[in-house]
């Protein structure tokens, strides 16, 4: 077998892998929009049997005999003097999800699917209720289920870290609390600035927007800022998300008469997700050379779009027209300050995905907190509650009223999906940082904007980020891309500026 | 290992089968309802990996194992006496299917997913343009793939009975033939009396039924007659299907503003076999006793809903008074003779999927001679066209305008889904004749109808069909259901009677 077979043999099970992982994204996104009331346990033996299926095809041993095989020839890369890094990449992250694959025994990959299910159904059910205790037993058992799999997977000294490396490849708690710090030391006082401000946005300024004309406003947004039809679609569920690949993006929001700009920038927020996928290179889905660069680098595209540019006033001077012409009655009398004020409304809330672009991050950094906590078992479970009020009048200025407003308000730990929340916060500050890049290479940005025009931008982002996959870690591709040290700064100064512009002249 | 454990250890692996193939449906139905148009290709690879994997499952060599272990056991029913007849059906089935699963090469299993999806394009393509030239390549593989499956199925002398065992377990082309044969000889005069009755529908009777309406009335009905909403849904695609399973079961319809009848018939059609689906005992999904008793059985269902059911005076007497109500002005000057009239309009028409009941079957009777001299080699594809019109000409007293509207316009053929139409007729003479049989068990059924009662009817197919799964043929279950061999002059009947009475008076 020439290496080059070898090499074609691999990526063979490895698209494998990728389409068994697209099909469950499938079930995942039917299962917020479509399924019928009483379906959900046989969606969940499905997940279960796929979950099995893709672990089965990633831990095929073949795959384990080529990566030997291709590497024992002395790696292309070294004997080639350097002439395929991206076949290195691609070799360097295959080897990683095969041991990822191989350490994970079988019985453990069912038991974490088959908990993450059952863990999702006692987590709504105690949000509703605001019960903490009857999740309780749930977060115990995740967080144990965790350290396994850290353990498994070599980590067990450090489990925490193990979490964030699956979301964001090759960063860790050390890496991240410093910037944090930083983030946390310049953004609580100027949120609580802005809250004393006397600028104050208009409360109920928008109410009673047709559901039809708002899908025709956002279908008009998303397609100009260059989401492709063709290859995705937009649908109605309970939270917004993103799921598929850029060969079929599955993104959705929601619909209130009374809140259009929520539905508007949800759906360009999943945009930006959509965005990324489509930009990945197509024909090496399932290498590193098609895959996302990890979640931190995803939320990056979707705030960048979301609040850098759609909260922008270019991109307002462009929309506000259109959004006259569809809602005359309901914008008339609302001036386009009032309006721009709305767009970017910063008022403290207990919960996050109710958050302002300001207090978000210290939604996050709470949250980063708490986990690590956990993690090193300087925190029980059972005192979650407490410490979660604490740090939220700390950080927040603010107690939650009742747990389904605090320590229960999100779904993700449900699951076991610790680790994920550290990279929101990081990608706004990777948003801020290439956005800071972008105006200077390109001044007349906003205008642009102003014109309807998002091509440039989005050209760019799929040549330095996009068409990138997954070659380098987080830091560095922003690193690679901007020439500066990956830093909280530039999301202080774009958040004071555009925030203190409006709420502290 | 005991033989309850041999037992249970097969079932969890037929269940597993089980879920791949719902997972497979779920990706069919999406692919119809949802696709985006750019996302065809993925979705084809999509399904060539579950193939592979189903195929792989099911043809585990564990459950070989199994099967040997319980049948050289002595087999359970053997050994008991005939006390576990279910168990003895589940193990016939298991049997069948492994042997099947081991007997296509993986290989074999790819190559004719593959040649399935190009080939519906293809077709689709050839449709438009009613060019049969550029199909019959596709239509020449097909037919030699059918060949190699039945060879590799042991079925190498009778490749056409491998097609029609495939969704008729036991069925053959030797069975079928003198039924059709009978059935040709009493419909064919009938559809000509018919045809020169003085009695016409009113064309163009129905028209601007708002799409909304609409859907309001269908869900009303489908509801009324018994479908579980929990576990189901109906969507909108090109063409009406049913898929899934009674753990969540997908059908669509269509609507048009101008044929309310159109989409209404279509989803009570569609309804019948979610009715099926939703009857079968799931704690046995996976094996013999959960599963449907093949295609003729699915379809006695649809239609007998449909037909003996949704065209009676009795359903009318109760549904007319809301359709009046939903569309008070398009039903002004509208008789209830002309709607009923309307309701069961007889006309010629080349295109199977416009027929009437009436002639509906000698479509069928077209397509399986057609199918049968074929698969004996007294018929090259080159020549179907012609063979097409000649037929058409015999049976229907018409010849199709072009290839579009002949040989072109079924689907089936262009993914290989050969002895399949058999199954349609074989259905209408099904349900005909359970329709006999419950007029005699319960003469004021269709007073019940009138008052919006279809409980009695739905429990009693329970029973006497859904509760079955697939214990018997098709022919054994109608006889130990009514107590007579299954026969074509049951359809004959109900067919003089219905239309005799409305045409031939």
């Amino acid at each position: 077998m020439t290496r080059d077979d070898a090499y074609a043999g691999l990526i063979g099970r490895l698209k494998r892998v990728y389409l068994l992982g697209s099909v469950s994204e499938l079930l995942a996104w039917d299962e917020q929009v479509n399924l019928p009331p009483d379906s959900a346990d046989q969606r969940a033996e499905q997940h279960a049997v796929l979950a099995e299926t893709t672990h089965a095809a990633a831990s095929d041993p073949r795959i384990g005999e080529l990566l030997e095989l291709l590497d024992s020839d002395g790696g292309p890369a070294r004997r080639d003097g350097g002439l395929y890094p991206d076949r290195q990449a691609v070799l360097h992250q295959a080897r990683r999800d095969y041991d990822r694959a191989t350490k994970l025994p079988a019985e453990f990959v069912r038991e974490k699917a088959a908990q993450g299910s059952r863990g999702y159904h006692v987590w709504a059910h105690a949000k509703r209720e605001s019960d903490f205790a009857s999740y309780a037993p749930v977060l115990e058992k995740n967080l144990e289920l965790a350290q396994r799999e850290a353990a498994y997977l070599g980590w067990g000294d450090r489990p925490y870290d193990a979490m964030i490396d699956k979301n964001d490849p090759g960063l860790s708690a050390e890496f991240i609390a410093p910037l944090f710090a930083e983030l946390k030391r310049e953004l609580a006082p100027l949120a609580a600035e802005i809250a004393h401000s006397p600028v104050k946005p208009q409360r109920g300024l928008l109410h009673g927007f047709p559901v039809e004309a708002q899908r025709q406003l956002l279908r008009e947004v998303t397609e100009r800022i260059g989401f492709d039809y063709g290859r995705g679609r937009i649908d109605v569920s309970l939270h917004p998300f993103c799921l598929g690949t850029g060969a079929d993006v599955r993104m959705t929001t929601r619909f209130k008469e009374d809140e259009p700009l929520d539905s508007l920038f949800s759906a360009i927020h999943e945009t930006g997700h959509g965005l990324y996928e489509q930009g990945l290179p197509r024909e090496h889905y399932g290498t590193a050379l098609g895959m996302h660069a990890g979640m931190a680098v995803h939320e990056s595209q979707s705030r960048l779009w979301e609040n850098q540019v759609g909260r922008s006033r270019g991109f307002w001077r462009f929309f506000e027209p259109r959004l006259r012409e569809l809602f005359p009655e309901q914008t008339r009398g609302v001036s386009a300050d009032a309006l721009y004020l709305a767009i970017n409304a910063v008022k403290p809330t207990p919960i996050r995905i109710e958050a302002d672009e300001v207090t978000y991050n210290l939604h996050i950094i709470l949250r980063f907190e708490l986990e690590r906590k956990l993690f090193a078992g300087e925190l029980a479970v059972r005192d979650l509650p407490d410490a979660w009020r604490e740090a939220a009048r700390e950080l927040l200025g603010l107690v939650p009223a009742n747990d389904r407003e605090g320590v229960l308000q999100d779904v993700h730990w449900s699951d076991g999906s610790f680790g994920y929340f550290p990279s929101y916060c990081l990608g706004n500050m990777m948003a801020a940082q290439l956005w800071a890049h972008v105006r200077r290479l390109r001044p007349g940005l906003e205008e642009e904007f102003a014109r309807g025009e998002f091509g440039w931008l989005l050209d760019w982002l799929r040549r330095e980020v996009h068409a990138q996959g997954r070659r380098y870690a987080m830091p560095e591709l922003v690193r690679r891309i901007t020439g500066e040290e990956f830093s909280p700064r530039f999301l202080v100064d774009y958040l004071r500026e555009r925030y203190g512009a409006l709420y502290l002249r």
